[in-house]
C-alpha cells in the first residue's frame, strides 16, 4: 500500500565514492577534488533540480583515520556547503547531517534556521547521533555517549532546536517604517528549557522562513534509532536490499509512529539506492559483475572494521572461523556491528566468507534496463516499501540514466511528479507547516 | 608613520542599524528583512567588490532580550550567510565573528576551513569571547565565563584550530587516477592536543586552501583583549574618536605583538568608522546634527545598560548622580563598563549626562565633503593612527558616497588600490602563507 501517488526523489553526496560507489571518484567525469569543490556541488544539484528532485541530501561525519573511505577525508562541512548551494538553485531541498552528539542546540538552531531563511524554505536536518566512536577524541570526551545518553540527547535537542524555531511568532516584526515599528515584543518568546542534557532559555534570533520549521530527517538501525525516528522524523533514511526488507522496515516505522500519536503519512521513509542502468538488463549485469568483482578486498576489509570501532581485522586469518570480538562496536554501530556477529555465528563462516558477504550485501537491486529499473522502482513502491528514494548523484552520466530513461516512465505512470508543487520542502513532500506553538 | 602604502578597505554589516547607524533600518533604500535576506548581503557585498574592498566583515552575537537593537534581533549565522556571498564573489574577503565561548575548535575548524575553501581562500575567522553574560543561559551554564576563562579559551581554541587546519600536507592528496592512488596518508597529521580546556586528537577533514589558512582576527579592549589580540591576531578591528587615541592603541598593540616575537607589521589596526560625506562640509554637518539631535535618548538609556550585563538604567533619576553598581559589568564588557565608571566618578556626572555623552561618543571623526574626508582619512593613516578602516555598507546611496567620491581621491593619491592583487584575502593583505607545521 502506498501512502502517496508520487514518489519522493532524493540526490544523495557521498563526497568521491562512497558505500556501493567507491569507484567513483576514478570516473572521468570527476574532478579529482570534487569532494572540497563546491561548483561540483552546485552543478550536481542543478542537474537533480533539473529533474524536479525532491532534496539533495549531504552526509556527514567527523573522525577519520588514515584509512577512512576516500570520501570522508576530505570534504565540505554539510551547512556551509548547502548554504552555497542554496544561492544558485530555486526549488530543490538541501538536506544537511548535523550531530547532536557534538553540537550545542542553539548552535544547531541558529544554523538551520538561517539555511532556511537563505533557501526561501528549503531545509533539512538529519539527525544523527554518531556511531563512530572515536569521534569522541575530537571533543574532548574519553569515551562517546553510550546508546541511551546518545539517543536521549538527540531526542531533547530536536525539541530544544523545534522549541527555539518558534521563538517568533509569525508577525512578530511589522517593519512598519511610517510608524517607526520594527519589532512586536509581545511576539517574542523565550524557551526556558531545563532538561536532563540541556538547559537552554533563549530566544533565539531569528524569525520563521516560509516552510514554518525546516524538516527533520533521521536514519538509524537500532531500537532506540527506530524510536527516535517515530518520535520526530518526518522523513527517514535508510538502506535496503530486498522489497520483503523494505517492507517490513516502513510498516515498522509507521507503527511506531502511529503508537505516538502521530500520522503516519508524515513519516516518509526513504531509502538509498545505487541504481546500475544500461541499455539492456545484459549490459547492466555486465557492469555490476565488474564493480562487484572488482571491488578491492582489502578495502572492505578494513571497513567491516568500522561498526566495530574501527577494529583491525587485518590482524586474523581470513580462513579461520570469525573472531570473538567481545562487545567490541557497542558504542559505535552496535545494531550493525550485532548483526554481523550473529549472521558468522549462526552460518559458522570465515572472516572471508563474512567480508565477501557484505561486498554482496552492497548489490544494487536495482540493476538492469531503464524500463526493468522503472519496473521495480513501481513495484517496491506499490507494495509499500518506501515513499521514495535516494540516489546517488556522483557520476554525472550514471545519474542521467535515470533521470533521462527512468524517470520519464514513472513519470508516464504517474508516480513521479513532472513539475514542481512548491518552492519550499515542506510543499514538495506534502507535508504540513508545523503551527508555531507560540501563536496565539 | 604608516607601516604600509595602501589602506585595507572593509565594509561592516551591522545588519538594520547599529552602533551609529541607528536611523538605517528607516532608509527607503532597504528592504525591512534586510538582515534576514540573503539577497541582500549579496548585493552589498558586489558593491564593496566593485570598489575593491578587502573584505566584508559580519559582526554576531548568540544573546538577545526583548530590548535587543534591531539589528540583534532578527539576523542570519555568521558562515551561513558568508558561503552564500562566496559563491556571489570573487575576489573579497569573508570575515565572519565566532565565538570561542560557545563553540568546540573541532567545529570551529571545520566551517571556517569550508569557507576557506568555497570561498578560493578568503575567508577570515574574528575571534571573539562574548562580551554579552546572558549568553550562557543559552548555553547551559549559569554564569558565564569569566575574563580568564574566557581569554585563555579563545587563546587556546585559536591554537587548537590552526594546528587542525595544517592536518594535511599540501601534496596530501595525489588523486592520481592512473595509477589509483587518493591519499597519501603518510602526509596526514593528527594533533594530539591536550591543553586546560581542550583535548582534541584530529587529524581535521579537511584540507588546506589556496591561502593556507583563514586570517585571523580579534577585537577586543580589555588588557587581556589586548594580549590575545597580539598574541593570535593577523588584523583586529576597534573603534577610534581621535586620531591620537587611535595612534596610542596601535602602537600599543604593535609593541605588544613585538614583544611576543612577532612581526607588527603583520598585524594590521583597523577601526571602523561611518563617515558622513555630503556635497559640502556645511550639509555633511547638517546631517550629523539631524541623525546625533534625533537619536532616540531612550534607546540609548537602555543600551547603556549592555557593558553592565545589560543592567536596567531606566529604574534612576536621570538627574541625580550615575548610580553605585558595584561589579556590575565584571562578566560582561569589563573595560567599558569601568570606563564609564570612571568618567562618571571623575566628572561628577549625572546619568542623563552619562547617557549624553555616550551619544556623543559615536559621533563619527569623519564628517565632510569627499575631499574634506579624504583629507582626514590620508592626515589619520600618515600619522600612523591605522592600517586601514572598516565602513558601514548598509545604505547604498550612502556608502556609495565613499566608494565613488572618497575613494577616487585616496586613489590618486596612492593610498588606495585600483585593482586587486590577489584572489585570497591573504594575497589582498599582503600576508604571508602561514607555513604547515606538518611540512617537511
Ligand atoms: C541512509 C543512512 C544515512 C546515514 N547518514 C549518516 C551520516 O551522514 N552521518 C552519521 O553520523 N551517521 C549516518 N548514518 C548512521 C545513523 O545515524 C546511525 O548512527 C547508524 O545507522 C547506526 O544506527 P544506530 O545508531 O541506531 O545503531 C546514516 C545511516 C543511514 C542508514
Ligand atoms: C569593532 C568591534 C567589533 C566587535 N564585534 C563583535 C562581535 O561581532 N561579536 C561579539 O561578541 N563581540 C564583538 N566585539 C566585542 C569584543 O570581542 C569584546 O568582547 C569587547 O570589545 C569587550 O572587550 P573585552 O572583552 O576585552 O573587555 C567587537 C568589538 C569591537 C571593538
Amino acid at each position: 500500500m502506498a501512502a502517496r501517488k508520487q514518489l519522493v526523489l532524493g540526490a544523495v553526496f557521498y563526497g568521491v565514492g562512497g558505500p556501493g560507489q567507491h569507484h567513483t571518484w576514478l570516473s572521468p567525469e570527476i574532478p579529482g577534488d570534487a569532494s572540497v569543490d563546491i561548483r561540483w556541488y552546485i552543478a550536481r544539484a542543478q542537474q537533480a533540480e533539473a529533474a524536479k528532485f525532491d532534496h539533495i541530501f549531504i552526509v556527514d561525519s567527523q573522525f577519520i583515520t588514515p584509512d577512512s573511505p576516500n570520501h570522508y577525508l576530505n570534504r565540505l562541512e554539510p551547512l556551509t556547503l548547502l548554504s552555497a548551494v542554496a544561492v544558485h538553485t530555486t526549488n530543490i531541498g538541501l538536506v544537511g547531517t548535523l550531530t547532536t552528539s557534538y553540537n550545542d542546540p542553539f548552535n544547531l538552531a541558529r544554523r538551520l534556521a538561517s539555511l532556511d531563511l537563505i533557501s526561501g524554505g528549503r531545509a533539512g536536518w538529519n539527525v544523527v547521533a554518531t556511531g563512530d566512536g572515536g569521534t569522541a577524541g575530537n571533543y574532548g570526551r574519553k569515551e562517546h555517549y553510550d546508546y541511551a545518553a546518545r539517543y536521549g540527547r538527540a531526542l531533547e535537542s530536536v525539541k530544544v532546536v523545534q522549541g527555539l524555531w518558534d521563538s517568533y511568532e509569525d508577525d512578530a516584526f511589522p517593519r512598519d517604517k511610517e510608524r517607526g515599528v520594527f519589532f512586536d515584543k509581545s511576539k517574542q518568546h523565550p524557551l526556558h528549557h531545563v532538561g536532563e542534557h540541556f538547559q537552554v532559555v533563549g530566544p533565539l534570533n531569528i524569525e520563521r522562513s516560509p516552510q514554518g520549521q525546516p524538516v527533520i530527517f533521521q536514519a538509524g538501525d537500532s531500537d532506540e534509532g527506530r524510536d527516535l525516528g517515530a518520535s520526530i522524523a518526518e522523513a527517514i533514511f535508510t538502506h535496503a536490499a530486498t522489497v520483503e526488507q523494505a517492507v517490513a522496515f516502513r510498516t515498522d516505522l509507521r507503527a511506531r509512529a502511529a503508537a505516538k500519536g502521530r500520522d503516519p503519512d508524515h513519516v516518509l521513509i526513504v531509502p538509498g539506492f545505487n541504481p546500475i542502468i544500461a541499455d539492456t538488463d545484459e549490459e547492466a549485469r555486465a557492469i555490476e559483475a565488474e564493480r562487484v568483482g572488482g571491488k578491492d578486498f582489502d578495502r572492505a576489509l578494513k571497513e567491516l572494521g568500522r561498526p566495530f570501532g574501527w577494529h583491525d581485522f587485518t590482524q586474523y586469518d581470513l580462513d579461520a572461523p570469525f573472531p570473538e570480538l567481545g562487545d567490541a562496536g557497542a558504542r559505535s554501530f552496535k545494531t550493525q556491528a550485532e548483526g554481523i556477529k550473529k549472521l558468522a555465528r549462526e552460518h559458522n563462516l570465515t572472516l572471508r566468507q563474512v567480508v565477501q558477504r557484505s561486498i554482496d550485501s552492497q548489490r544494487s537491486p536495482f540493476v538492469g534496463s531503464p524500463l526493468t529499473v522503472a519496473n521495480e522502482i513501481q513495484r517496491w513502491f506499490e507494495a509499500g516499501a518506501f515513499d521514495g528514494l535516494n540516489i546517488g548523484v556522483a557520476v554525472p552520466s550514471e545519474f542521467a540514466r535515470f533521470t533521462d530513461q527512468v524517470l520519464p516512465i514513472l513519470r508516464e505512470r504517474g508516480i513521479a511528479r513532472t513539475e514542481y508543487a512548491s518552492t519550499t520542502l515542506r510543499g514538495n513532500y506534502g507535508l504540513p507547516v508545523p503551527a508555531n506553538v507560540n501563536a496565539r
